[in-house]
């Protein structure tokens, strides 16, 4: 890191971004139309083994998939905009050590490693309702935390978080980079209705409004409406950029912190899908925002990178099915009628 | 089997289709409500819990999952219906034990096993649009073939099949049963346009028309405008019900065989879920016509049981989720707040 400004080395880098692998993917397309099946039948199947292959920039393979979640408490959490306390997202994290959430299930399920990142879970990031989350510095060496989710040869990456407050937090930054009325991005989150539902609206409505001098600099949105998960997810997908290794993107939260790579460059998440659209009403505009179609839609609202993990087992498949099916020629099959 | 009509056993069977088992779908519920999640926050994955318990009659678990493909050839294809040639179906059945179809790399990506019944490939069915595709016989005899697929201990039945020609009896099919226009349940299937595309539409208007007064009993409409691997799916989906065995539907060709079941019993397909919704058109309308939900939406159209072999990696993962997970009590999780 420079000795500059906190986020200078993110912004050189996010400017810099690789593009695809463009003789990997014209190689992969190639193989793709001799294989022994009609031109296009594995719909997105077909459309994943091109991306792996084009962003990877090798042939498509997944033999060291992994889920990271990032876990991280909010001071905005003290005002109940939350069904439950805060201390659940540090109880969640040893649910999550001793293999008893959802996220584990799914992992052991499809066959994938977990790595789960805790973040200062004792010191809550600032109440974005009345002050910034996260300092400069503090939200860069977030971030730069985040990148060390892509180590250890990890080929698929799926990205998702824990924080008790967090909906809240992402509704504010969605709304922050997109606009439009706070109610387009604040849901009920892990269940909150009434009373508290309007309480968190008028939060996000104040936070958007106090930091509104600042947010046309996504990083600067970023460390005022964010939190710790948020930024270390965006560090990882900067990363993940750089050494070349495909992303998805699991629930609002993650989608929120990918957004504001999206909003300092437009090519940032060409790397990234979107894995499942949450039940979370926010999630599906900012998916749309992202020009992003998911691979699942199952209803899904619990975070965790369970959407993700569901989805590697499709991202896992194409590659299988890229690499392993028979060319007509191989088969013996007969080719189309001219 | 009885002397008396070919088919008095099947009807005698969906008469007496045994019911959900309501206090293992009860003990379910109650174990759901306690899992370490806000309540409803793993969406469909909840309800394919749900479904295993209710259908299987035990603890949901998924140990011995299987997808079945049925092969048959069809006196239609000879009609100019297909962009493939006749030989097509044998080719890629022989593809199959080789090991180099997309069902063959999904199955051993998601770890399922694998069974293909190919029903006297070389004898076509009959012309639906000048005759009936089976004899009473013959289809009874195929029906209870198809019965013969759960066997050996399965959990989890995915239904597929491959035949050339084989949407356009599934086009006919759907539409003798359900009515509409041709032009409402016939696609491009492997990918006619133009001409061919016009042909079937009317072959399919020409084959309804021919059996126009014998389709409202849903077994003669089966064997009039169906097919082989059409007859054993939907003696497999019999089988399944009577073995409390849960069923994933994959597909225009394997749904067209169940909503066969759906006419003469309504509660026939209550112990099946549809898999993926084809990219065919037709097949969106039927499932909606069935009442039921697709799992999965990837724009697939191959058949061969693709669609629902990857749907079996997200019923694996509910049953996981469902057993694996700890209760709030178990974990110490605070639950929501009062």
């Amino acid at each position: 890191m420079s000795d500059g400004h906190p986020f200078e080395d993110f912004r050189t880098l996010l400017d810099a971004f690789p593009k695809a692998d463009a003789q990997i993917l014209s190689q992969a397309r190639k193989r793709n139309s001799v294989l022994t099946k009609p031109p296009g039948s594995l719909g997105r199947l077909e459309e994943i083994a091109m991306w792996l292959a084009a962003w990877s920039g090798r042939t498509p393979a997944v033999n060291r998939p992994m889920v990271a979640v990032f876990a991280g408490n909010h001071g905005i959490a003290a005002r109940g905009v939350s069904a439950y306390p805060q201390a659940v997202t540090k109880q969640m994290v040893d649910n999550f050590a001793k293999g008893g959430a959802a996220i584990n299930q799914i992992c052991a399920s499809v066959d994938l490693s977990l790595k789960i990142f805790d973040l200062a879970l004792d010191h809550p990031t600032g109440d974005i309702s009345v002050e910034p989350a996260l300092s400069e510095r503090d939200c860069a060496a977030t971030m730069a935390y985040g990148m060390e989710a892509v180590a250890g040869g990890v080929d698929l990456l799926c990205l998702g978080e824990m924080g008790i407050g967090n909906t809240t937090v992402a509704a504010a930054l969605s709304y922050g980079l997109y606009g439009g009325n706070a109610t387009d991005w604040v849901g009920p989150g892990t269940g909150v209705e009434g009373e508290a539902y309007e309480r968190k609206v008028a939060l996000v409505e104040q936070a958007v409004t106090l930091h509104k001098d600042h947010l046309s600099d996504p990083l600067e949105a970023l460390r005022r409406l964010g939190g710790r998960e948020l930024a270390a997810i965006a560090g990882a997908i900067i990363a993940a950029r750089m050494q070349k290794v495909p992303v998805l993107i699991d629930g609002y939260v993650a989608t929120a912190a990918a957004a504001v790579l999206k909003a300092a460059n437009p090519s940032a998440l060409d790397h990234c899908m979107i894995a499942h659209v949450s039940a979370e009403p926010g999630h599906l505009k900012l998916v749309q925002k992202l020009g992003k179609t998911p691979l699942l839609a199952l209803g899904m609202r619990l975070g965790e990178g369970t959407g993700a993990a569901l989805a590697a087992s499709l991202v896992k498949a194409a590659a299988a099915c890229h690499t392993g099916m028979a060319t007509f020629e191989e088969a013996g099959v007969s080719d189309r009628e001219a």
